[in-house]
């Protein structure tokens, strides 16, 4: 059996399971977040996609901001995250697609302005989770619009169990995982990683 | 005239101002972020309450999250966003607080979960903007609720002709905006800062 890596220890040390499709890591990665760790993980995606000419980070807020700014500032480069809501001083040009939240049970209205993703940039889409690859999909769908390119996208934590990452890497997405969640129980609190 | 820093400096080069009171930087700090600059900011941060027992920092989603995190990067303590909305797997037992948003025109119903607040914490809090003072408040009132203590507030930038950072001074806080605008000019595009 392979050692855990970095970020499956902490998940098997602070993640609480719920249910058999819920991981709670909102003591680390997405309601409190530990930064000097999280800032580990950002190296690890720097070296990741090290062989692709990356320009600009993507994620959606709320909880990819934390992640994809720990890794942008090893990368020394600028992060842009798109708007589930637009509010009263939102640019009018913007990209726009729809993604459906099953969290919270409903469809997000998200937009990027047209200023900040552009036909030359080279993207590496940042987020915390990845389960249906409903909000990858819809940020790639923004970066297509804008004629960019997607070099990668980089994960936390996959669920793998539930095929998203699967789907992406079958349409020939440079998805990579830091840890993938084969399956889990809540009773017994074991946890299956790929 | 006192030479302008290094915030004042790039809201003069980047900043765009659309009517009396709304200035946008959303080139650098709220939509796209500017991380090696923003993290300049994080490092001003730092030396700025470098004199508080500070050892954790509250802000609120979605804008704040990036100058929290490059601010905590430097001072090595975790970060906690009060959230706008409560998914179906937040926790039940949450500090809660309303906010009104003048950006969104609404009342946003503001919450941390008790797990991540606590009356051991010395609290800084991070925040983009510092307008009418709402959000600040409603984060002092969530401290509050958990017995903490607030030892100080960074704001990046402060529209000094709204008020709501005064009155905060007015009632102790240890507040710092690294830019006060005093007032600002959308046809000539001339900003003076306090």
């Amino acid at each position: 059996m392979a050692e855990l890596n970095l970020l499956q220890k902490k998940i098997m040390a602070d993640g609480r399971i719920i249910s058999g499709d819920i991981l709670k890591v909102d003591s680390f990665l997405n309601h409190q977040i530990d930064v000097p760790f999280i800032s580990e993980l950002g190296k690890i995606f720097k070296e990741l996609f090290a062989d692709r000419p990356i320009n600009k980070i993507l994620t959606i807020e709320a909880s990819g901001i934390g992640v994809a700014c720990l890794t942008a500032v090893h990368m020394r480069v600028p992060v842009v995250f798109a708007k589930k809501s637009a509010g009263s001083n939102m640019d009018a040009e913007v990209y726009s697609t729809e993604i459906k939240s099953f969290t919270h049970n409903k469809v997000n209205h998200v937009v990027v302005s047209q200023k900040y993703l552009n036909g030359g940039d080279h993207i590496l889409i940042i987020d915390d989770f990845l389960a249906n690859g409903c909000a990858v999909q819809g940020l790639i769908d923004l970066v297509d619009q804008a004629g960019g390119t997607v070099e990668g996208v980089g994960i936390c934590i996959e669920k793998g169990f539930q095929g998203g990452g699967d789907a992406l890497r079958a349409r020939g997405i440079n998805l990579k995982s830091l840890a993938i969640i084969e399956k889990m129980d809540a009773k017994s609190g074991k946890i299956v990683f790929r």
